[in-house]
């Protein structure tokens, strides 16, 4: 008896996810590491089979390509990453690795050609969890990764990138060798898991992405004046914290207000001296803004900066803040949600247009090519964690509607 | 010619200023230490100068006895402590041990005879830096040091109180010999740095304090759920850090209302997960709470409690909270204040009556026998730092005081 497709789905996430530096601990796969090889050997393994011409790129993300019969024609591209957070899960990359994966072996076993050739992608640190700078697979590609990163970007140990290039056995000097030309390229799609809760709260099977939310993060310092507790009347303080919530407060409300598709969050709050029977001297905090409209994040921000001149002013406190993160939305390409939405329709699978709140590699590529990004529902709305769960049956849903985009991609004149 | 009143107190601070384990970065001298020996020796050697009978107390507290000529009448205690923080000041505590050798030096080179026995004594470990539990030197005078305390109670390197005892050269088994009996005493005199800016801010020389605060201390554990700050819709988080904002600024605000003499304080305050594009999942806080009036403190705590609820109950978020601080405000001697003011007015010394909000011996102090607790300006309000500061001028006007006080104390049928 043949395996089923969502077994060999299953089986794709369930071998993977033996390769993991933190065993009983969640998923650990960090960039060129044994675990990285481990996982290398397996799907370029899966690829062979599939019939693809497998090598890896000069940056190190894994390829596996497959011939079109139009000649010249530009390729249609589908992946996603295969590294991961520290103690995060098994589905958030490899989801859309082994979607890849799947659409590439049932177009080997049907004998399928298409116009256009088909690139199976399984790109390397995309959560930036080694090196600290993130989307490093696609960035090689869109040429947006420098001499300088590969130089002086270091992991935990001290180890260069440059270094773990060489290790590796990669040239650190042809890692632009990876850059792509957007004339080359038809189109990419990635498969990906949610990472929140819409999709099991609405109980849809899927969600295509309009919009990659635009981020902007700020690092806020408030310098007030650290007192006893017990001796220093509540008119003469000058409480970085007090003065903190007020602006955290803003944000919250602010973003709120702006309705789906914007958020605020201070995630980081630190106060010094942190003594119970001290009044906070010093705060420092993160303001992370998101929004669909780049207006909308302006629009927080003008409220923020209000909030801080007034606290500042009212309660004697100093300000220092810094815009460590400014990314625009990205509008992803219409003409694929709408193939995406055929193809969910034709197989009665329900879904919903949504917001990505977080970045992925298809972030990057769409300053290649036109993008399309399908989410499938995360269980809990929770990832980065050993709980990250997507049904095997959800994800299969997700694999037949990457299929039929991909065939239709690679086909016809679109 | 002879030293000055003014340089003898000053000569007093400097030397015990010495006996530092941070040289250059603030006093830090903790009980029973080399740094203790030394300042004990000084202090001891000060006490011999001026005709005391010096012993030590079987808790390990200086004191220093010079004799009434009234048949068994009850002592006149003047004194304070001279353990301190880590990395504070020269004043917190040793003001008051200066205070209390100049008043026995002047009376001493005065001839001057007394009707009561007069202690001059200097308290260890009132901080409560080596061992955790403060105003240890007056508890053991109380009868408020159990025998746990002494086999239980460790320094940061495991050092039990007992074994530090021991070491010292004191019986562990013994502390309760320090017990008085509060027929033995008439009264204690405490003079101490204010430890705030009020007299600063008002220009005036001294505070004679009416009520030692109540002080009520919670931990707080609010548990929302941690998201990630990209995925997450503002309506689906349990954002703890805001649910934590909210209780705050209760506090904060109803603290404030109740005008002088009552604070409220979130003087922790520790997020978790802690990254800037996650939710925060949990928060824990700490809320101080002092005030004259018992029932302030308990107007607070219930405001509190509401919030508590009314975020849990819209939030979702849990709650846990724990009252690991309640002692009542302690009201000081009416008649004390009144020879205070006496003094300070016969003399031209500007002054006011206030409120302590911080801990002292004398609150203690204050089960055994009628108090007095008199604060000097604190430079800045500045206090538990390196530049703790009083000027000397003004530390002179504090023993002026004290001396007056002791005298009428030490003489009429008061």
């Amino acid at each position: 008896m043949l395996e089923s497709k969502i077994s060999r789905i299953q089986r794709d996430i369930e071998t993977m996810a033996q390769y993991t530096a933190t065993p009983g601990n969640g998923m650990t796969r960090l960039s060129f590491t044994e675990e990285d090889r481990k996982t290398r050997a397996y799907i370029c393994s899966e690829m062979g089979k599939a019939g693809l011409h497998v090598y890896t790129d000069a940056a190190g993300s894994i390829c596996g390509r497959r011939d079109g019969v139009g000649e010249g024609a530009p390729i249609v591209m589908i992946g996603s990453h295969f590294d991961s957070v520290k103690n995060g899960g098994n589905f958030d990359g490899p989801a859309g690795v082994a979607a890849a994966l799947e659409v590439a072996r049932i177009l080997h076993e049907n004998n399928i050609s298409t116009e256009n050739p088909i690139e199976f992608v399984a790109m390397i640190e995309e959560e930036g969890t080694r090196f600290g700078a993130g989307l490093y697979g696609s960035r090689a590609m869109a040429g947006q990764v420098s001499n300088n990163e590969i130089k002086t970007f270091r992991d935990a140990n001290g180890i260069s990138l440059e270094k773990a290039l060489q290790d590796f056995g990669l040239d650190p000097l042809k890692v632009k060798d990876a850059v792509r030309n957007p004339e080359d390229l038809k189109a990419f799609i990635e498969l990906h898991i949610e990472q929140g809760p819409v999709l099991e709260s609405e109980t849809l099977d899927a969600g295509f992405v309009s919009t990659i939310v635009g981020i902007t993060r700020f690092d806020i310092e408030i310098e007030g004046r650290a007192d006893h507790a017990g001796t220093t009347p509540m008119h003469m303080r000058k409480d970085a914290l007090l003065a903190s919530l007020e602006v955290a407060k803003t944000v919250h409300d602010v973003a709120y207000a702006k309705g789906e598709g914007t958020v605020g969050t201070v995630g980081i709050m630190q106060i010094y001296p942190g003594g119970a029977n001290i009044v906070p001297g010093k705060a420092f905090f993160t303001v992370d803004i998101r929004s669909v409209e780049q207006r909308n994040i302006e629009d927080i921000v003008k409220e923020m900066k209000k909030t801080l001149e007034l606290v500042s002013a009212r309660m004697g406190v100093s300000v220092h803040m810094e815009r460590k993160i400014s990314v625009p939305p990205i509008h992803l390409d219409k003409k694929i949600r709408g193939i995406f939405e055929q193809e969910a329709n034709h197989r009665g699978i329900s879904y919903r247009t949504m917001v990505s709140g977080a970045g992925h590699d298809a972030m990057i590529m769409a300053s290649l090519t036109r993008v399309g990004l399908l989410f499938v529902p995360s269980k809990g709305g929770r990832s980065h964690c050993p709980e990250e769960w997507t049904d095997y049956e959800q994800l299969k849903k997700g694999v037949d509607i990457a299929l039929g985009t991909i065939l239709k991609l690679a086909e016809a004149n679109i």
